[in-house]
């Protein structure tokens, strides 16, 4: 049963008034779902959660995830009352340059804050992805524990707002968390009827618990507006809190029925109150409601935080007992507690990219979709922490580990997908959104290293997830299929034509274009080794050449972002000729041409501008030297990401419109993305460079 | 009741014939939803469909829209049976260059084919806009009829698949059409159970119907597979929509349980009939089961044909019903009917642009999202077809109309918000997908002009909606605000970086991000006037100054995308100082800066990159002449779009990494987007130059 003094009362009212208080300081923010939420937001952090202030990154916490990110006072003045290093000084700071307090929770940045928030449904979608995360890492680590029982079982919580589950991607995520039947998983929903628009009458009047039972959720309902006045009720919260986590079988959603802004006397229950501050008047008008000295500002009685501060105790006893388990579980489980400190670390295995294929010459090649399938394969066996899967396109993606059951409950395998609940290959279905943000939660939990594949088309789908992958510095690999006009029939609708230059816009993002099979197990070996950052390598549906490396520059190149992959006659290039990916061949057609006229042509393949930016200033030189002014770009794409490397001389051979439907080789000749135009361009570029 | 015959039996087995035999040729497609939905597609296409196939764009059609896009042979197949300009020979060279049956279904590329569909989702979010332009239209033509009874009044038909309710937008969409009440919305889900990754049970296990329910739709079950045997039934697909056609309160969901591919032996109900050519052995298996010859292919009988074509009679019969009513509502509402022959030839009216406003000069000046909302409702009186909203941001996106209610059904008013079924601002909710496909479906609808409104940086969350307003060239105007930095405290999730540069990216899309209150009432005018193509106009949170047009170039210059803002002293420019938006004060005060020290700065004012590449040579010359190599480039926002204006010697001060929390003005200094930042980089430049 809920423990419940005065003091609590008095805790959860001094987190009205310092929500209050750090909006009105700073004069702008999010103060009236901190307010109404404080007793759910109190009740979670100081008698349900499993955490260690003291301890942010403890293996065995739960995790929270507050989805409604601009309320992130509801999780920093939590943090302050438990005793984590966020101080009442950091609320006084809340929201300006430097703070430990922005304005939405940043991870990486506040200690406590498992994800970066604020774009709506991100947060839900993220968590569905720690909920996977925790399943799949009992099972490498811990499969035979009895249900609850293991150390790495661990409960998500999130709150979410009217606005995360209006957004999209939140029923995307809740219908997959209903498939996977994620018993971890619990959502307590804001149900304030209040957003920025004020009444959610005019845009929001389904039947939203009805919705989470269609998804196979259990649902509870807690309505702290059902009596003649308004009641806030922790008990009945921790109650449903309770349940939600007997319900082992289904993720849990919580309707909790509140008034925004409670008890802002005059409003509360009003759109104003959700995203501006009170007010000097209406800030005083409260604090007399709450019996508060109108006067004081931060004002937080010691006793207050004594008690609060009581989680340091909590926290470092349920750390204890779970430490001596973790103990017993290292002693029974040695080679895993091997496994585990190796993927604490993030570190690769030694050797381990021995596993890595080795491709032949071939002139009829291979797809690199097809390579980087058989990269994933060969290297599954000794990365365990590598999985992932598809947002319904596993056969086009080339992303199926094959030597392994689906990651699904047993009743929803399939024929061609046998699954458990430890498995490996991931089902999004039609799902991109959530897949990015599934992979990012997976990639948050610390431990597996997770990806996510579509058509390249399709990143604008999950483009919000790719940049919250960034911002947050996470290795979640995106992979990308069928990336240009090269998909051929399915016409303008799936070929992604600005797709590779404005991945390659998003500030922390890696983008790997390979251009052939070799090239395609450097570039995933170099991406599994980047553990701290989020990339996206872009593969061709098509049949391209497996290029002879004894006549071309090695594939290691591919780790340095671009690199001579065939010198000029003579070695005094009088053109460059920069190529990714499948485009590749075509310079490679053009310098021969270019050569039987005598111009001495370089051929530069790029995978990656993003890596080779890294690069030193003398190998930039060596490759791309500055004194060769004629350059040509080939892509099909558009150019927008090679000026800054053609220059004034330079000429880009690009795709500057949308696709068309018809056989990929009718598209590039129709298009003009040909040996030929590449010569062209070379020699008006040579011009140019006179 | 539905008539059948043998003919009609026939008739739907020629399109099993037609589906597999077009995707054979090609050696790619998707057969397997073609062949199952051909009796549904059938009966709607020849016995509940208002069309006229000798007309497409009869005004008084009901609309279809394929949402399930890849399953194009089902619209192509009915539409050459129906009657319209698709022949067999279009048939024969399906998916290839050239032809008129690409991969997915193309807007304005084949007859008949209401909307470009393929991503999944896209279409079902955009059906819900053209349900929602339908009323619209009413309502401002024909307002009193009685239900029903309007020559406006028409329904929107969807063929969903398994993929298009996996995606997050029709999730979004159906909800925000239950809240609407679209009695006209009817959705036929087939409801297969297949998708590229085979039984769905592995990733969609979700009640779909109850979810249906809970957004407050109408829903209906009719089982193919009900029965001992697989049992196709034209007269109860029949039915269900005529009782979707009677439920006038609410939109209609009707799943159809169907087999994929029925009736082939071996492949249907497989992954493997959803997108591939069954091979010939399939095929003359197929063939055999349906009484066909294996020999031939694109067999059809001339009775079939004569038969089907029949829809040409019914839809001359139905016009002409139409037509006499029309003329008698032209005689008895001659202004309206006035109004949409302008409307249907989307001319703005004479003299229109004279409400717009002006703004006096000011130092303190003025938000342009403020100016945008004063232009907005300044022109909303004298352009009725000017409608649009926000996705719960319409304080903060100042797109409010507010001299007239919103577009709600009455029950759904709010205090804040009252609306009307035929009220004029929208609330699409939390949704920023579904706004944007929303508004391209009341584009695609033809008589009005929408816009949709979120933050800038929310638009990654739309993007693959702005993508189809390009691919279409459809008017929607995407209303951006909160374009950078400026907006403060909210943050990096919240703070656009990359995102001017990737909407620059989109072929065929307009960018416009005017620098201060006067150039927002030109932009604002220019995107009206383009009626052929979408634009997306950036505004500032933040105040920034109202030029003092006496002392600048005038702001008639946006529409020409970029133009002499502030001469440099001599009328000689020894450097270009090149700004957008809410920097263009930053070049202005560097160009004092810069004169004072004797060096002849031009300070261009540069909205619109697109607009500019339209201008002739000699204008574009005028403005950046090619002989001044020192540039600068000023924008709180990456430089990518920027460096084929910069060139070599150009400098670009921009912003290449994520925002913070803080004041703007803060955040300006910090990240050195500064006067004294543009002074040291024109410098640069100039040396660069030498």
């Amino acid at each position: 049963d809920l423990q419940w003094s005065e003091l609590d009362d008095r805790a959860v009212d001094t987190v009205r008034l310092l929500a209050m208080d750090a909006v009105e300081k700073t004069g702008n923010g999010h103060p009236g779902t901190a307010m109404s939420l404080a007793p759910v937001a109190y009740t979670l952090y100081q008698r349900v959660l499993r955490h260690d202030p003291s301890d942010p990154a403890w293996l065995g916490r739960d995790r929270f995830v507050l989805s409604a990110g601009h309320s992130s006072l509801t999780q920093y003045i939590q943090l302050y009352l438990a005793g984590y290093n966020v101080t009442l000084d950091d609320l006084k700071s809340f929201r300006t340059w430097g703070s430990n307090t922005p304005g939405h929770p940043e991870y990486g940045h506040t200690d406590g804050v498992e994800v970066t928030t604020g774009p709506l449904g991100s947060g839900f979608g993220t968590a569905v992805g720690m909920a996977f995360a925790a399943r799949r890492v009992r099972g490498l680590l811990d499969p035979d524990a009895a249900p609850g029982e293991s150390v790495f079982d661990h409960h998500v919580y999130v709150i979410a707002s009217d606005g995360d589950l209006q957004e999209g991607v939140s029923s995307e995520a809740s219908s997959v968390a209903g498939t996977q039947e994620l018993g971890n998983l619990i959502v307590l929903w804001d149900d304030n009827k209040i957003s920025i628009e004020d009444d959610t009458n005019i845009a929001f009047t389904e039947d939203t618990v009805a919705r989470y039972e269609a998804y196979g959720w259990h649902t509870q309902v807690v309505d702290f507006t059902a009596g003649a006045e308004y009641q806030e009720n922790p008990k009945a919260i921790f109650e449903a809190l309770q349940e939600a986590r007997a319900v082992t079988d289904r993720p849990s959603f919580i309707a909790v029925r509140t008034t925004i802004g409670w008890p802002a006397p005059n409003k509360k229950n009003t759109g104003a109150i959700h995203g501006s501050a009170l007010g000097a008047d209406e800030v005083a008008a409260t604090k007399r409601v709450l019996g508060a000295d109108p006067e004081k500002q931060f004002d937080v009685a010691p006793e207050v935080v004594a008690h609060t501060q009581q989680a340091l105790e909590r926290g470092k006893r349920l750390r204890a007992e779970w430490e001596e388990r973790f103990r017993g579980w290292r002693a029974a489980n040695p080679q895993r507690a091997e496994l585990l400190d190796r993927l604490s670390k993030r570190e690769l295995p030694a050797g381990w990219a021995d596993a890595l294929p080795e491709f032949e010459p071939s002139e009829k090649g291979l797809a690199t979709r097809a390579a980087s399938g058989k990269v994933i394969n060969a290297v599954a066996p000794v990365l365990p922490e590598l999985w992932g899967g598809s947002a319904d396109l596993a056969g086009s993606n080339n992303t199926t580990i094959t030597s392994e059951p689906s990651f699904l409950p047993e009743k929803r395998s399939s024929a061609m997908f046998p699954g458990t609940p430890y498995g490996r290959t991931l089902h999004f279905g039609v799902r991109e959104f959530a897949a990015g943000l599934i992979a990012n939660g997976i990639a948050l939990n610390g431990l597996t290293r997770p990806y996510a594949a579509t058509f390249l088309v399709f990143s604008d789908y999950q483009r919000a997830a790719v940049r919250l992958a960034a911002l947050q510095q996470i290795p979640t690999t995106f992979v990308w299929t069928h990336d240009s006009i090269g998909l051929g029939e399915d016409g303008p609708t799936h070929q992604p034509v600005e797709h590779l230059s404005t991945l390659r816009a998003i500030p922390g993002f890696d983008v790997v274009r390979p251009a052939d099979a070799n090239e395609t197990a450097v570039a995933w070996r170099t991406i599994l080794e980047r553990n701290h950052r989020p990339a996206g390598i872009a593969l061709t549906r098509q049949g391209i050449p497996v290029f002879d490396r004894s006549r071309y520059g090695s594939a290691e190149g591919v780790a340095r972002g671009a690199y001579v992959f065939a010198e000029a006659d003579g070695g005094e290039p009088a053109v460059l000729l920069m190529a990714s990916g499948s485009e590749l061949q075509l310079a490679v057609e053009a310098r021969e041409q270019l050569q039987a006229e005598g111009i001495a042509a370089r051929v530069v393949s790029f995978p990656s501008h993003e890596w080779f930016d890294e690069q030193s200033d003398e190998y930039k030189e060596s490759v791309l030297p500055s004194a060769v002014r004629a350059r040509v770009s080939v892509e099909a794409g558009i150019a927008m990401s090679w000026h800054r490397f053609l220059g004034d001389a330079g000429r880009a051979v690009s795709l500057e419109h949308f696709g068309a439907s018809a056989d990929y080789k009718v598209l590039y000749r129709e298009f003009g993305i040909t040996p030929e135009a590449v010569v062209a361009a070379a020699k008006d570029s040579l011009a140019a460079a006179e």
